[in-house]
């Protein structure tokens, strides 16, 4: 009796799952899954880390779209509680990195409203990590100094106000979440004379369904339209992206149709 | 022989460490590891993570300082061709992820140069996870849309231009390698009116020697030099550190003193 109180404590885990591949994942999280009494996980995570998780442990599957439930936020931060109250160690697991667009800290305050100790496991974030399994640099000396990571969808459905200032900056911009304003998106960056700015749109990256979409801002609209690129997808603008193999024959072919 | 002669094909493997705590890296880097024949690691990298790799290989510390010897980028790109040639597969073991001011794609061209196929993994970044483990979120409804991660020292020793324009923006903003310029780099923000702005400096993020300073622009320097914070240390910028729970406190304090 005194050991099932003990495992039975209220607990939350924030874990970033990484993003997508499921080796992907840290140590750190694989043993808080292990120890999981219930595991709320979101439309991004790759279900074979459920099976880190012991067997009769709850799975529950709280994407926000998920057939006929759809789990607002208030759902989500109810049930995370509702189940460490009722069962005890809750693992909230989150595509990426639980803090980078996350909502991670909202299920983090709600969880201290409830006296529940919650801790967050940081994980390998999409934004950093699917250009680079592109080979893709973030930062590269003589091209890149900095590397910024933006909303493409706001909590208003718009894009975020610092998509502007942002394409007006010498960093690379990385978009998540931005791929249904693909063309209103670049329209940004081509206001501010960077038509010839290499750009690199990338679906499922890290997984075996990945795709990856290579051109300049007057070209990627087509490019990615060509390809079939849907969601999830983030987007890469920077000189960085030159690097890639496929970003001189894309130049190529542009300046090809151009000259004509 | 033939077996042989198959594991001691030339490969390099360049992998992400993670921010520190050896428990902050993938299963993908741990099996890279255990298929090494040397391993070339890094200052910032935790030592714990090279018992993952076979007894018998290889293990050299190149971190840039490095008592008598200073292995400069050319050296290392050197080391790690030579011992792909000679002994096999190599594991390039770099602190965070290998693409965020880590040099990785010069080491990926240098590879390619010499027809030694390499491969990337991704790690945990510093720039996200350690400020996450302080629950402080690089993005949050309400107070930030992005975040923009710029370097404290280019290549030519200098604060990054792009700090100039991070600070004009509404993105948190993360510094790394900017600790030793720490006045300096809040001079910037304070000439943009932003002497209010919340600022976290925190020092070896998820290791046992974390240590954080709370503050504001204004305060931040004395704040970090009463708690003697030093090298490897990032800052962050941004009403996201409001949410630290030390914040509060620093503020007032803050005000009292100003009040007098």
């Amino acid at each position: 009796m005194i050991n099932k109180q003990t495992v039975n404590q209220p607990a939350i885990t924030l874990v970033g799952a990484g993003p997508g591949d499921a080796e992907l994942i840290t140590l750190k999280a694989i043993k808080a899954l292990k120890t999981a009494d219930v595991v709320l996980y979101d439309a991004l995570v790759n279900e074979a880390l459920l099976e880190y998780a012991p067997e009769n442990s709850i799975k529950i599957y709280v994407g926000k779209r998920s057939g006929d439930h759809t789990y607002s936020q208030d759902n989500i931060n109810k049930l995370m509680v509702d189940y460490a109250v009722n069962y005890g160690h809750v693992v909230r697991l989150k595509g990426g990195d639980p803090f980078v667009f996350g909502r991670g800290f909202e299920e983090l305050e709600y969880a201290a409203s409830h006296n529940i100790p919650a801790k967050i496991i940081p994980g390998v974030s999409s934004s950093l990590a699917v250009p680079g399994l592109q080979h893709i640099p973030v930062t590269h000396r003589g091209l890149s100094e900095s590397f910024w990571v933006v909303t493409g969808t706001t909590a208003d459905g718009k894009i975020s106000g610092d998509l502007y200032e942002a394409a007006r900056s010498k960093a690379t911009v990385i978009v998540l979440m931005g791929i249904h304003k693909l063309a209103e998106i670049t329209e940004i960056f081509r206001y501010e004379g960077k038509g010839n700015l290499p750009v690199a749109v990338i679906q499922s990256g890290s997984t075996v369904n990945e795709k990856v979409a290579i051109g300049i801002v007057d070209t990627i609209v087509e490019i990615a339209n060509e390809q079939n690129i849907t969601s999830p997808a983030l987007i890469v603008f920077g000189e960085v992206v030159s690097l890639h193999p496929l970003f001189q024959s894309a130049r190529e072919f542009h300046d090809a149709i151009t000259a004509k």
